[in-house]
């Protein structure tokens, strides 16, 4: 249910209306817009007379929502949110090329690799630690090893650090990354979400293989209810019958999450695919489609890497897709923000 | 298989190894490009020795194609097909808007809506006479009445006409349409893709429901292999388990047809949504991704519509879009042609 | 809209009632259960007073009918229909196998297999003279030539045809083929099902690759209101993620088609795995789930067959095979129907 | 890799051809046939020289595997594996059904079901405790006193209980649950799965909504791997384009899975179609396609059921079906084991 206030509400009126709610058990989670406060209700509203409601004096409007999320709902918060992430704002106009290698093999590897890509322009390093394998015998991931080896990536060139967590046991280990991902295949790990909604780092949630548009929201809504509202929505293709491509780039997510939501969507057009001649063409799609940035990944050596090579870009390659997407960036009126500073010592 | 000449081979030459393959029931498609001379033979060339091909004196490589697709094949024809539609270019270069009402209603209808989608720019017109409808029971089209009122349409505005056919046995009526659109639940209808390709009017071909690329690509062989090389490709969204949107546009089938044909590839935004207010987004990612064009629907009363309805644009939306599209078209490098001079007396 | 009547209804009342509805452009379809005669209406039905009618005095009650199929709908016809293939009855409580090869290729062959399932059980003979081939190069069938072969096996056997048709342009070669087959890719070619609702043949329609239920229904209604209520439909795998099997057998729609419509259900479990050692286990499972019968592919020589040779059984397979039908068949309560008598004289 | 010995080979023989390829790194999981003695290899198996294995005196052949899945494969363990749960065994060649409510509701619902289903011949009771919910404002489940309810059930009737276990956290408080069920949405929640790996207690593992049957055996190889052999395959519907059912059931995963692997396979029809009506017909369809048993929902007052009531029975309604569910199982050559006896004392 949301509740529009008419202009000019007092302070002490919009407390004594919250109050009153409270009492009822019901939550007011509240949005002051330009000309309107908006008051978005979680609780069991079902129960409460829409009309009572509407004849509060204060009261211009009320209606029930029909989705199940609400937290993530735009209904609930009209204005695009725009997430705080180490000090870049991700969402709220900006984009962002989040750019990394697929795991974290080695020091010279992930630093390197920094380096490159934030010359290029990308503002936030990805790389996997904790690698969630299809094959128990694949190389799982150098784990706490690939976080440290992150941290002294982002100490070399500051920055952002962006890693996959893949168990709540991990949850200490990931205290100082600047946005968590959670995985394709654990967008319905409920117990990792609610988790995740106790801390306040910000979330970089991945839509599952073949889950729903309702249903990622309502994943964004667990880690949302449980109090952290940064999360930012990524949609990475979805599963088909095509086999030509690892998966099916779902680019009407963009659009369609952005008018259910006000949460911030990027894109992955380097698992969509699975094909690295692929990631250009994608990337421009969905930058055209309106996404707030792309995660992106990139390897000195794509043909010797532990994972997903064949979807690998090389650093040169990197720098030749940039300016592109920058530059359709700019024709979609986002806004760039600039990497952040490097460290003053050099390490 | 393909044959690649060496440069400077003479056309005795080349007609001594032609007449040679032929002998041995081997049809040798020549393609002279800038520097080299491509022969994609057809026919039953697995039982050919590939050593002695490579012998042949005038011959500098040969390539088994794994793809069961040959015409439609890129290394048969490197480069990019512009067809010819009535004077326009689809394909090589260039971006062309494809627009109209899903059916064709009444003349002032279509005539109408005709005048205004020209002056926004659009350069074909479509409509359907022939309605592919999932109940017997809806509105079946206009059919043979509908083609004269498209007819007159194109007269009072010279657009060409695009026009959906549904069986082998209205092939007479079609007769001076322009573009001949083969609907996504006939593509693989064999026996009529094989009639269309004895005709030479140009196809526009819907990719199927839950066709593969591959499949879309047979189709068009299919065409092709009957003499008609005139194909257009047409990715329109997959099925799949989503159902916020009428279908999932994929939008890689945009790189992935470029990269393993020759043949142009336009998106329909509308039938792939089914979504008005997605249209823009889904079309500005089409042409980012490289698309050749965009057939979208527009209907001057969408509410009442006889069909489709509410994918469709109003002629004020459409005024809106085009600009946008056109400038994203010129961002990717592509070459807007205008739309053909209205004939001298207007009907 | 369904109506239903009260019992000891005279002819004369029924006829002035459906006189009545006649005048006001409805027509009723008439079916006399065992205590109540029920009106399926079809027409302009969401024009009628619902009120009105329900005071007529020999009406009982009246029902909207939600599904946009009517004649197929299960509402309209309480009971199961059991539909005569040339003196067998498919429906209505017994089981029958189709078999046979998935191509026509020689007399020796299709006779030679037609003898050897009829003695197995097999009461149809399946066999393809047009074959729906994704690539234009590959074998297209013996076409008319093939029908002739068929007739001849029929003439040795006794047994009813079973061949699918791919365009309105060969009904004509139909004219005594005893089953008519719409092939999944043609489920929704419309003027094709059109078409065959002129005739009286029965026709055998497969489930297209990705379509739902409703569609099914849909496609069956496009030939009942053309007059041609002998529809049995076939369910055939549909297109899923999974790659093991050629295509993911949808055992449900056994039962659900049965819950929403009374027309017969058969399952063809070769295309559907695409394996032949698959065959049987899916073949049980659907025979468990309720269904009418089988369509099975046979082959002398599976190897080298012209068409889909992994999948089909040798005869011997089929004699190992077709008494656990039977048992099932009988276990679940279906009657089998002895093969139609030899011909006097064995050609 | 698997190496089949020769006959008759001693044990000191195989003692020190194991010896020799654990020096090697290489494990050898040895299999005792009636007439062959099996080694799965385990390890590096790609630097083995296939040659020089196939010179040792005792080996009779050596073959590569190429499936990524070895321990959960048959050509490792050719016989079907029976697993223990609770003294009751689960496949090789036995048949059962596990029964309950989709929640623990409260002690009275719990046990007054586990009496009523273990009368119609259920041997193991179900019941969540710990609830994977789409929405966090959904009952999550009783969790820890749901189990004790469920304890409290067994020591009622005797029957061990299978329930959902959703996080690593919680493996403490499933120490005495005999069947530890893993959910769709976490088949390829790794972490959970590695931890399962260690604990000796049988887990059913549920496919995911869209994973291939590879991408589960590999999910069955992470528990095996990690040291837990005792593991149960559960087919529980993919998720596809059809929406007339909740999922769709795959019963041609049952003759896939049993020829890869030789784990229990059983089938969930429950949730499959989230239909109570077509719980049998799809019961009887996964028997006769060879499955193992069976898992389905039973309650008491569906229509006020916490969660998923629409797919559950009654009991009256489970007494109707049991009998049926038993005479296929015989009929299909299955051997039913009795309830375990209640406890002495009947709490």
């Amino acid at each position: 249910m949301v509740v529009i206030l008419k202009e000019n509400v007092s302070q002490n009126q919009l407390d004594t209306f919250v109050g009153w709610l409270h009492d009822q058990d019901i939550n007011a989670k509240i949005t002051h817009g330009v000309h309107t406060t908006i008051l978005g209700l979680v609780g069991d509203t079902a129960s409460l007379d829409i009309d009572i409601i509407r004849s509060v004096s204060i009261v211009e409007e009320v209606m029930r929502v029909q989705e199940p999320y609400k937290k993530a709902n735009r209904k609930f918060h009209p204005l695009d949110s725009a997430i705080n992430v180490a000090g870049l704002t991700i969402g709220g106009g900006t984009f962002h090329v989040i750019a990394g290698p697929c795991s974290v093999e080695s020091e010279g590897q992930i630093t390197g690799i920094a380096r490159r890509v934030r010359a290029a322009g990308a503002t936030l390093l990805r790389g996997g630690a904790f690698k969630p394998r299809t094959s128990p015998y694949a190389f799982q991931g150098m784990r706490a090893q690939g976080l440290e080896l992150l941290r002294e990536a982002r100490a070399a060139t500051g920055m952002p650090i962006v890693t996959e967590i893949m168990s709540v046991a991990h949850l200490d280990l990931f205290e100082d990354v600047d946005l968590i991902q959670v995985g394709a295949r654990n967008m319905q790990n409920f117990e990792l979400l609610k988790e995740l909604g106790h801390v306040q780092t910000p979330i970089l949630l991945k839509r599952g293989l073949a889950n729903t548009i309702e249903e990622l929201l309502m994943s964004a809504e667990y880690i949302m209810a449980g109090g952290n509202e940064n999360v930012i929505l990524c949609e990475r293709g979805v599963r088909t019958f095509e086999t030509s491509t690892r998966n099916t780039l779902d680019v009407s997510a963009v659009p369609m999450l952005k008018k259910l939501s006000h949460l911030p969507v990027v894109i992955d057009p380097s698992h969509a695919s699975g094909l690295s001649w692929m990631v250009e063409p994608l990337s421009l799609a969905a930058v055209a489609a309106g996404a707030d940035g792309l995660i992106i990944e990139v390897h000195n050596d794509p043909e010797h890497a532990l994972s997903d090579g064949p979807q690998s870009l090389t650093p040169d390659q990197f720098d030749t897709l940039m300016p592109r997407l920058r530059a359709m960036a700019e024709f979609m009126g986002k806004r760039l923000e600039a990497p952040l500073p490097l460290p003053e010592k050099d390490a």
